[in-house]
């Protein structure tokens, strides 16, 4: 591609981001879409309309974005978000110090080295204004490699000491949440597992009770024992979807009779297989009837599970935030795999089916899926080759005879003799994070932040070696994308083989994603769509409604390991091909604006973590570097410089930095400093309350119902001093 | 060396061991000797000699020991004592395990190969009668082998069950050690490191005492903070040397007016150097006026240093144990190179200099020794060679000029050639356990017992690598050696050179080990002479006497190396030449013997770290297995055994089974878990009497003085909750 074919593909992405951004600001005028563009907002109770000054102009959101704190963000958000703008505006601030040295000395250095264009390349047509600019431009063993040399070491440093100070800041930040005076549940409540069988004649409830009471015997609160909830679920759940569907068949009987249709006309439907099939009831007295069917059915369930079914995993609740912090810390029992203690996760955010998972059986787990991750990252396209063998048209039409008629037409023919042999990688791509995610749960981790963190770290490999890499050195990845795909249809192949230059590729790729990608992540099409037309055919009641809205959260599991690898790309890049830099400034630059309006304004948190996030980030971000590092080593030597090794140190200083970040931050990530956790409250913990947080909704009786049977069907797992 | 010469070897070393164990028996009937045999019973205020079974057979102390159980040796020494005999009769359980299959299957499956003497052995001279019976002997390829694979698979099992044992049965004895119902003062405190600046117009101790007690409001009872001690130290020393020069001068002069001279004979000294030059004094007046002089001198200094001299570094000490062992265990700051919080080790091991190193002098000393140590395991001959080449007679005679006349004499000169050239090696070798002890101080440990354990690892790799693998490979050590020594002289040479197989080298090296060692260490000879002589002609006093038969402690640093050393010797060989199994079996039975003696009536052990040492022995007997097993390896790849690769899964299991062993049990031994420290007390704990304990002598002011001035000047250091 030469340069004038460049700068065009560059408008048209800058002109999509333009128009999605226009639509945006119109969009997000009515008020009827306000619940796409403003849900954090209204969930908190404000009403975005109402304050004009948004509508000023197209560009007022950006101004709100830029005047908005770090408290903000936690406020509306979480720490988690706020530390996520920590890492978007650590990353901006590398490269921007990185092109302000880069960009003034290499580009003239590379440019003005006349001596190797005519002996370098022979096929003018296809050289690349762009490769003027580069350290391929360069000539062999010169001197000019120096600079190169030198800008090598720059951004190494720059990358230590803002990451340093990110450390340091987001660790600051988790400190000043963990200490705040706000009473916060699982701050009050550790997380037992492996809890050997209870001894003769003592049920779990008594045997946790009087361990802990033996050793916290005055801040001991209550212990609540995790149960196998699969029954009352199965029931809850059923009692659940008849509720909903009577909400909606009397919001459906209310609009009819509002509309003056006769009285006498009722929701109805069938009670055979999808509602296709059956007799056909009164919907509101048949829902009604299986709902007094079910309730009773329910506490029975939920009084035999809190009673019969307790597993070797607890709750635990301290009356002090400070012994909660040090129990987590602290080994119980003489043999390590026995009382295993841990900081409980947010009552919103536990996986507990994962709880009662023996010692053992997680680290089994977790090495098996340790495997299985490793050999989907490295082989993943065989099977997908293989699938996409089998998915041609012509076997096809052997195994579903049925089709013949369809492909005969041409058209039709043409789209899925194009689309066909990459189906199977692309539902695999689609589907990864997913999987990972379902990965990384089955290693029998405790809460969802966790295993998102578990799945980010995979998916960063993932994207790593298969994208970077897989381009780069031209490996499996790419050479398999060619074999299977005859058709040159999918933008990636066509562009990897489009442009010689890979420089230029990711130059590209960098600016789409952030040029389309941001907008199409402020226009917010789909959920608009979706939101529109469910609220056209399919929504009658409120709570259909929200649901219809609901904004999800940021998404770390995927959102990072993405931004890692537009970071590692430029990373990689920045010296060889300095340009790349800009591109690299816009990326995290235009990221952090659009992402500031979202978080302020649509996403909403699922769970918080403090921040646990970043000691990954910052590994991976030292990974990036790391790879950088010896990439360079390796374009050094392959120009014949024969000062090459003074890079060397460059990787040992990287691991350095690693191992003394680790060793100064990390544990205060894994666990909350005494220091913190004993700061005063703001008022005395409600301990019921927060014992109550924890309750699943499955396990709370009807509320309707007397208290004194709920006390007493969880009298039978909590007797505790309070009740004594 | 033929078959009757061994077994003459053999049958010399054990005519040595029987005459020293009559010597023995004979010796320790003495009452005179009692003190050098029974000096542990004495200071526990038992009197051996009354106890007149002991005397009844020159046998009765083997029929003592026997009947000893384990609970014996924690009362008479410690609980590292009880974990020490559980390492020997581990090891005697797998060698004993191992022998009873190994010997009667494998003995006759090689014996019986006829096939290979012809063809592999051309000199019939030097052919090993021993040999016949070793893996050696079997034909390569042949099917005879498989039975030497399961042996491999045997001792590899028997190692994994016996040493699982163990591990769970030491980490009960240290939970039950740590649960007792007696005060320890070690129990209820622990130890601050880096402590960060105090905030301006606060001491140290206010800031250490409003820190812990704001984590720790109810428990919290007071902190000691450590103080630069140099000064204070400096003339408490000098004060308690003229003590002893007081009560030694006091003696003499009781003895003679005892003997009937003239009363005006008072003993004199001269003041000068070595009390050889200078002024004659009356030794008691002057020692008196000195001791007057200097005492009011040290009351000043004591309190200067500790209101003055307060380093970063203190004692919490807490009123309940569970508090302290949690605290000891929990990250207190955010930073966690700040207020780093760990056990206190226990009063009379705390290596007070190491305690105010900050965090990142430890990290870097630490990996500045292990650099220097592996230079030295290493690379040790190179210096000594250069010293030894230097060494020679020429050279001294041309250096030191005054040493001709001496020279001159033949027979002097005979020695002096022989023995010079490895001079060097022999001190550096006297040297390298002090050497390691040293260095391993100078990482930062802030115990004794942490301190020998480092050093006793670092000696281990010295002695594996320089001794076993340097004499079986045929490596560096000892083609050095040949190099250093031209004449036959060192005992370790002369048989490695004599014995052309290792094995036999080896078998003969660990009967030398049990029989002349064993009894040496029973006989006691060279602390018999030098409590003989020092008491004839040094002591006076009762507090000199007592000094001279100081019993010492077992000396784990070098110890359990040296068992390792067999053990690892005993491994190697017992598949390729399984006779070597009962000369480790005696080595282990003997030493049980032996050392369960020395336990009970004469070593006292100068710490207690409840059976740390463990996890230390537990990882490097997995190592020598693992070197065992990699050797067998490469053995049966050498027999071009072509189903060598059954035997590779054999390290991978060993690497498993430490790294479930560490996960299981390691945290126990680095922390208390609660569960242990909840238990009950006796008493309640006098928390000024385990403060107390911990100040070192030096600090305590004279206890004659009143105990308002002791109180005063403490109260700059600890203005408590008990005292406000």
């Amino acid at each position: 591609m030469d340069f004038s074919s460049f700068l065009t593909s560059l408008g048209t992405s800058f002109v999509i981001f333009l128009v999605l951004m226009l639509l945006f600001t119109w969009l997000s005028r009515n008020p009827d879409n306000k619940v796409i563009y403003y849900p954090n907002r209204i969930l908190r109770g404000m009403d975005p309309i109402q304050d004009g000054s948004r509508f000023g102009n197209p560009f007022a959101w950006i101004r709100e974005a830029l005047s908005s704190t770090e408290q903000d963000v936690i406020a509306a958000s979480s720490v988690d978000a706020a530390v996520y703008f920590v890492f978007l505006s650590t990353m901006l601030g590398i490269l921007v110090l990185a092109g302000l040295v880069l960009l003034p000395v290499l580009l003239p250095v590379a440019a003005t080295d006349h001596s190797v264009r005519s002996s370098n390349t022979t096929s003018n047509g296809t050289f690349n204004d762009l490769d003027k600019f580069s350290l391929g431009h360069v000539k062999e063993k010169s001197s000019r490699l120096w600079a190169f040399v030198i800008a090598a070491y720059w951004v190494s440093f720059v990358t230590y000491y803002l990451l340093w100070k990110a450390y340091n800041h987001v660790s600051e930040l988790r400190a000043s949440a963990l200490m705040s005076p706000d009473v916060r549940a699982e701050q009050f409540s550790v997380l037992v597992r492996d809890i050997p069988p209870p001894p003769e004649g003592q049920t779990r409830k008594e045997q946790v009770d009087s361990y802990f009471k033996a050793i916290y015997p005055d801040t001991f609160y209550r212990s609540m024992v995790v149960t196998d909830n699969k029954e009352v679920i199965k029931i809850w759940e059923e009692l659940e979807g008849y509720r909903k569907k009577l909400a909606h068949a009397e919001a459906i009987y209310a609009e009819l009779t509002k509309s003056g249709k006769t009285e006498g006309i009722r929701p109805t439907n069938k009670t055979g297989f999808l509602g296709l099939i059956g007799k056909k009831v009164d919907s509101i007295e048949y829902y009604n009837e299986k709902i007094n069917e079910l309730l009773p059915k329910l506490e029975t369930v939920q009084k035999a599970t809190l009673r019969d079914k307790q597993r070797g995993s607890a709750l635990v609740f301290f009356t002090r935030r400070a012994t909660a912090a040090s129990a987590a810390q602290s080994l119980h029992a003489r043999l390590v795999d026995t009382w295993t203690v841990m900081d409980a996760p947010e009552p919103r955010q536990i996986i507990w089916t994962n709880l009662p998972k023996s010692f053992y059986q997680r680290e089994t787990r977790q090495y098996v899926v340790y495997t299985i991750v490793a050999l989907t990252i490295l082989f993943f396209m065989i099977p997908i080759g293989i699938i996409s063998a089998f998915t041609t048209l012509a076997n096809l039409r052997k195994l579903l005879p049925f089709i013949k008629p369809i492909v005969k037409v041409d058209a039709i023919r043409t789209v899925l003799e194009a689309y066909l042999p990459q189906l199977a990688l692309i539902i695999f791509l689609a589907m990864l994070p997913k999987l990972l995610l379902f990965l990384s749960k089955q290693e029998g981790i405790p809460s969802v932040s966790h295993a998102e963190r578990a799945a980010s770290g995979k998916y960063f490999y993932f994207t790593v070696l298969n994208v970077f890499i897989g381009v780069t050195i031209g490996g499996t990845l790419f050479d398999s994308f060619k074999d299977i795909q005859k058709n040159p249809s999918s933008i990636v192949s066509l562009l990897a083989r489009s442009l010689p230059s890979n420089a230029t590729f990711f130059l590209t790729f960098v600016a789409l994603k952030f040029f389309v990608g941001y907008g199409m992540e402020l226009f917010r099409v789909v959920p608009l769509i979706i939101y529109r037309l469910k609220r056209k055919y399919l929504c009658k009641t409120e709570a259909e409604i929200k649901l219809a809205w609901a904004p999800g959260d940021l998404g770390f599991a995927t959102r990072i390991p993405g931004d890692m690898l537009i970071l590692t790309i430029v990373l990689c890049y920045c010296v060889i091909a300095p340009v790349i830099i800009p591109f690299g400034v816009l990326y995290f630059g235009l990221g952090w604006l659009v992402l500031r309006n979202q978080v302020l304004n649509v996403y909403v948190p699922s769970y918080e973590s403090y921040g646990r996030m970043w000691p990954h980030i910052n590994t991976r971000v030292v990974a990036a570097l790391l790879l950088y590092q010896v990439t360079m080593c390796g374009y050094f030597a392959i120009k014949k410089f024969i000062y090459t090794p003074i890079l060397i140190p460059l990787p040992i200083l990287s691991l350095i930095f690693a191992f003394v970040c680790s060793k100064k931050f990390y544990r205060f990530f894994q666990a909350t400093a005494l220091e913190v956790a004993c700061q005063d409250l703001k008022e005395t913990p409600n301990m019921e309350l927060i014992f109550r947080s924890f309750l699943p909704p499955y396990l709370c009786v009807n509320k309707a119902a007397d208290e004194d049977q709920f006390e007493d069907a969880l009298s039978q797992v909590s007797r505790s001093a309070s009740f004594a």
